[in-house]
């Protein structure tokens, strides 16, 4: 597959990285940090995977299909987690759940299509 | 300073890394890769500086600004030799340089405002 | 300077990265949170720097001693954190205190000697 | 899982991706670069994942043993590529490859333990 049709992919894994950072750093600033705990803990998770697939795609790996189905679990998780915040009026979780659902629908195709 | 102020920095930081990572790749890919050691070589080590900078600021780090002012240099080094190439035409090379060079104005900016 | 020069720098900031990691996930199952959350913050600040510095020395930089003392100050910072709550009997600051103490000395020599 | 018995495998890890950038750099210097392409190539991919691995292991995360399984994949690749060169007497490769096998081992029995 080419570096071309990666770069959607890309993109999100690295908007969804720099949101799940985000987020994890807000959700500490939080009055009941003990309520997010959760959140915090599948932010960081997420932005490292998100960091590693949009990696491996830059260097056009043949693991990149592979690491985008683990991408998009971490995603989903995220962003299930973070819709529950969100629901509440937690703008950094809305935002974060928003790019982990584009992120993880990204990598499934991704994942699938190789 | 907040997120959002870092975010146009964050966004040359995360698409330097991109375009340094795959310019490394398709150097790899050259009849003469001899000639390309020393730009895969600061391509490598550029993308690192870039990811980390971009990690930092997403997580409003108040180590932001050194790691931009590291991360500039190692952008402006990256581009001088990335534009060699790209004068004998390699268009990867040339994507990276200007990549570097957005990159090294938006770090070097953030580094200065700090 | 040679990677066999940089190898005890590189395993200081990898275990160091290790800890910070570590400690930010244990902080958060921590009861009160509230009072852990710089050091979940400096934590995660520290472990990105420490894998940066790691990075650029494994590739034998020349960006590696400027990295070294971005990573020093982050990890006189989290040590600093975290040593508060080792007197309070946590054994993951203990630990990530500790680490970050070796971290800092190693890269600050790093950083001299470069 | 705990982060004890994550412990060995995150160290076999993180010692492959300081031998993998090591070894890429040091390919970079050799006198025919053209006949590493692939090693270094595979160098960078597995740095990258072995990376990942070890930061979620670090987390204690619930996606560790389905990034073991990839990072065993990655480094069994590595290893093959860099033993064709250690017969040759390439040190780096040689070290390389060593510490491939040994990080893939033990990301094996991380993922199948799981």
């Amino acid at each position: 597959m080419s570096h071309q049709k990666f770069q959607d992919c890309i993109d999100a894994c690295v908007a969804c990285a720099v949101a799940c950072s985000h987020c994890a750093t807000e959700c500490l600033k939080e009055e009941d940090i003990k309520m997010m705990a959760r959140c915090i803990q599948l932010d960081l998770e997420c932005a490292v995977l998100c960091r590693s697939a949009a990696e491996v795609m830059s260097l056009g790996s043949e693991f990149s299909a592979h690491m985008c189905r683990i991408c998009a679990d971490a995603c989903y998780a995220c962003a299930e987690e973070c819709e529950k915040h969100a629901e509440r009026g937690m703008n950094h979780c809305r935002e974060c759940a928003e790019a982990c659902r584009r992120c993880a629908e990204a990598c499934e195709e991704m994942a699938t299509a190789a």
